[in-house]
């Protein structure tokens, strides 16, 4: 498991007092590119090699609700590849409970077609992750 | 099917030039909004009210990348009550294509608890939206 | 004036019930991509042409909160070239108060480089603006 | 000076592939709320005492982009109080530049009004972060 550890700020929140459903993807993204970041490949130096890892689908399930302030601790690993897709697991966690879960697919493009052979950096780094060898 | 219009707008892209899968989200929470003002009961006199309606699930399929300045169509309808969600689904078109897919789950709730029936004057307009009769 | 009318979503709101004071950056962007349009010019048609208006200077003033449900008109103008920069005043009207004011400065930059001739085609588009000919 | 770090992430760029200028806002937000942290007062605990520090100006200059990928510290300090105000100066340094610069205004509100005698428990926090006594 590759853990980021957040807090919740007004930005996060609504009226509600509670973090905004949509608030939870960014945190998604930020575990995903820290864990990349940590396997020893920047997403930006990927990005800048051609290659990029777009959402495909996203599905997030809402338990409880994170409030004002809150310490949460994003839970993420990556299932290994599935055909072309890279599904990435995340669970947010809060006072011991898991609040939230999500599934996310990755596909990996290059000039806006699937990549369907990986290139070796690339494929050594997701080996990494897969294996939670961080 | 109601049916909300938008432009990628600058805030709304990413480094690839193409819409942040994360911002599909707020477009969503704006299509029920407004849907619903349409059908007589604004979202903020609804909490007012003291009933809010938080999403539960979230998913979101993406099927072609959305670039800087298109103009989408956000097309939406409430599939009617299961239980005690309310299923909204949603497509998003741009060029006579469907770009994107999205199914969300919400409750009611008042005093953090799960509403169970209805208020009279919110059945009506729930309603009124699964029946597309805005 | 140009004139964009926006309401108060819940993803705008923070924990006081009031918009966040960050959004209301969005809501300045989309007057401006807007009144660009309405002048004859999409913003992502002038990016293509290789053209960028980026911010170099952003200031706001709140003077009064907005709460989740408003209705806002957010009323803009651009005040005429001055040197390099093109200021645009904008003021954030709900309840027939002006409850937030706003001024940005951009520049035209291509290439990275800052453009001090304006192309004419741009020019014309700009000076409608100024004149507020829409 | 409280020194926030963070990384440009592809939810904070746009389609030129720099950093979108409304997202510094958040991390303005965020250095402010860890600094009050680190002087031994959550943000939220503030809120939940019933005292709200809302934004009522903010400005920010842009000097040069930041791109995706890039680190980025955000230097804080609170430059004491002015009357009811409390000024806030950050600055956003990458590879040993400073590429943008920012000043909020804050003041203390309870229930709807402006605060002019500070509570001991927060003035006492708030001398911390004048002196930086960290």
């Amino acid at each position: 498991m590759w853990t980021l550890t957040k807090r919740v700020l007004p930005h996060h929140t609504d009226y509600a007092g509670v973090m905004w459903h949509g608030a939870y993807v960014q945190w998604l993204e930020e575990a995903r590119v820290e864990a990349l970041q940590a396997a020893g490949l920047g997403y930006a130096a990927m990005t800048a090699m051609g290659v990029d890892m777009p959402v495909v689908t996203l599905h997030l399930d809402y338990l409880h609700p994170l409030r004002h302030g809150d310490e949460v601790s994003v839970e993420s690993y990556c299932a290994g590849q599935q055909g072309v897709r890279w599904p990435w697991a995340s669970r947010f966690v809060c006072r011991d409970m898991v609040v939230a879960e999500a599934m996310v697919n990755l596909v990996m493009v290059r000039e806006g077609r699937l990549l369907r052979r990986v290139p070796a950096q690339l494929q050594e780094v997701m080996d990494q992750l897969v294996s939670q060898d961080l």
